[in-house]
């Protein structure tokens, strides 16, 4: 929102504001989270993430400022944060919350925004982007130190990733996101492949069967396989929309086997 | 449009630039009318905001810089100042030309767009807001005195904007803009609520009642009422989209009452 | 996408970034190369043009700095950068490489991105704007010498652009670009036009007659034609969209003639 540009600029007007996405639905906490985990290493060391997907915005859900040796994250305590999370400490097996302590070396820290001195006022109930996060951050942005916001932190919620699982010499992973293209990126990295060539390799997914990986997105008919940017496995379908075409959605199971080679 | 923001690189390369939305549809000035009215005042004051809806460009409407104490507003002289305008002057009853004069206290001032020194050249019929709004900006934001860029004018257009009537126990209002997230809002502020605990409350809408008033955007099943960020009442469907839901649009009646207390 | 501002932002952090269009659709090469053309003349002189539509990612199609006395552009050789190199040198008559030598005094440039000096590391195979297209365009902005990137190249693949053919007195054109308006904008240019009265045109397009010329988008009921801001004919409906009301689409034939005076 806009608006929430106006309030840092009144605070932080030296500050530079970019947009990441603008394609977040609505109540996207994972899509969000899937965009900021796979995008906040590519800004300049030291930018502070701004992250208002807050459906529970004027509940009691906290409101966090979340420290990396790369970035700041400002945020609601939703599970936005868990792909940024994950890459510092071991998720919990279901959703639920997850203790920076026992994890010294992580290099994360974690503080509650309390501090009202830092926002606007008055604060309305459902708008907290405007209200307290976006002046959390651009007091940030100026050098403010985290701990003049709130309470350190122990604690936060993250959701649990779906872990890719080995059965026999089937890999299933699952879908965990789907981008702007349609392509269905999964949740399985090159260290969860067979090792065998990439030629053979067998695809499944949603009763398709793909072939071998490609190298880019161009190719012949029908759908291919990849690494793609992020180095996740994905689906696409060369000048097409994967998604569309297959009707898969978030959640749906991918197998990946080594076929059986037939000299 | 982007090519507008090239315009105002060339006058004024050190001016920051904010989006407030990408989702105006258009033709949507009341639309824009009320993003712009509900969001000024976060912004630095002495901002310049650039308005430019503008299905009239070409014809004999106005261009207009109106001046405030808290910002600057560039705009063509169609109704999508309304909102703002309604912050400083009564508003006609029905549609309608407001003239500044009778309220020198308003402290707004009004100039129209007439000296084509601050505009391109040539300037298309079409798209004025590439070839004199965003050019005229640019230049107000380099310093310019608004009284160079013409005449001072007495009066604009502005919309009338349906006023709540109460009808005995019940206040009447209509919904006057749907967000991004399906919200619908409403003309109805704090001012125009029974006086009574906010749970005995019932509001009325397309059908639909909704008894008493939530705090935040969570809730159990169904629709919920609440005051939203800009001080308006607001209904909503927790995690669901209450426009979709009720097939409600901008202009549908809601009504709001006290219950009667039954212990 | 928002990451390869943030690559931009860590190299050139002074840099002012500037998104034309958030409405390219995928694959969207011509529609791209389209609004590229008609905007770049309105920027800055000497700004980088970063222009990211890239289906063929990581297949053997080269990367491209294009230099015109006017601006820079980056993008890959897949015919984006059509409508700028029309503005130069002439086209092919079926899509194909365009050469640069025989036209010495175009003033253009052209370097292929090969010096991997310049941007991240690693690079991956499917996200070259990130990797390689942004890097690039950020150390341009730091100043560069295009000769640093890579070799000098002698031709680029354009798509050759349909050209208005005249029979008799009828002009025949078609419709080259659909815009967010719904306005049907065709590659009619002012010299196309039969010399007559702007009243006494008549236009046909998908079975529907526009009798004379308007000057702006208001009007009566039923489509109008007018001269656009870019010098384009185009069809629109006021208060509408004339693409949804005509069905027309993208290379749909416009034909334009004089009506026989009847006195």
């Amino acid at each position: 929102m806009g608006v929430m540009k106006g309030v840092i600029a009144g605070i932080a007007p030296r500050a530079t504001l970019i947009d990441i996405t603008h394609r977040i639905k609505p109540q996207g906490i994972l899509q969000a989270s899937f965009i900021v985990g796979t995008s906040y290493r590519y800004f300049p060391r030291g930018t502070i993430h701004l992250i208002v997907v807050d459906p529970g915005v004027g509940t009691s859900r906290k409101a966090l400022i979340l420290a990396t040796p790369q970035a700041y994250f400002v945020a609601p305590d939703n599970g936005v944060l868990t792909y940024v999370v994950a890459d510092y400490l071991p998720l919990p097996q279901g959703e639920g919350v997850v203790f920076l302590e026992g994890h010294p070396s992580s290099g994360i820290r974690l503080v509650s925004i309390e501090n009202p001195e830092f926002w606007l006022s008055p604060v309305s109930a459902t708008f907290h982007g405007r209200d307290i996060f976006a002046p959390v951050a651009a007091h940030l942005a100026r050098g403010i130190d985290i701990n003049h916001f709130g309470r350190k932190e122990n604690s936060l919620f993250c959701y649990s990733l779906p872990q890719p699982v080995s059965s026999g010499e089937v890999v299933k992973g699952e879908v965990v996101y789907i981008d702007h293209f349609g392509n269905l990126i999964t949740n399985l990295t090159p260290s969860h492949l067979p090792p065998v060539e990439p030629q053979s390799l067998l695809v499944e997914i949603g009763g398709y069967r793909i072939k071998g990986l490609s190298s880019n997105y161009t190719g012949g008919k029908g759908l291919i396989a990849l690494m793609g940017s992020s180095n996740y496995l994905e689906i696409a379908l060369p000048d097409g929309n994967a998604a569309s075409y297959t009707g898969v959605k978030i959640g749906e199971s991918v197998q990946i086997k080594a076929t059986k080679a037939c000299h």
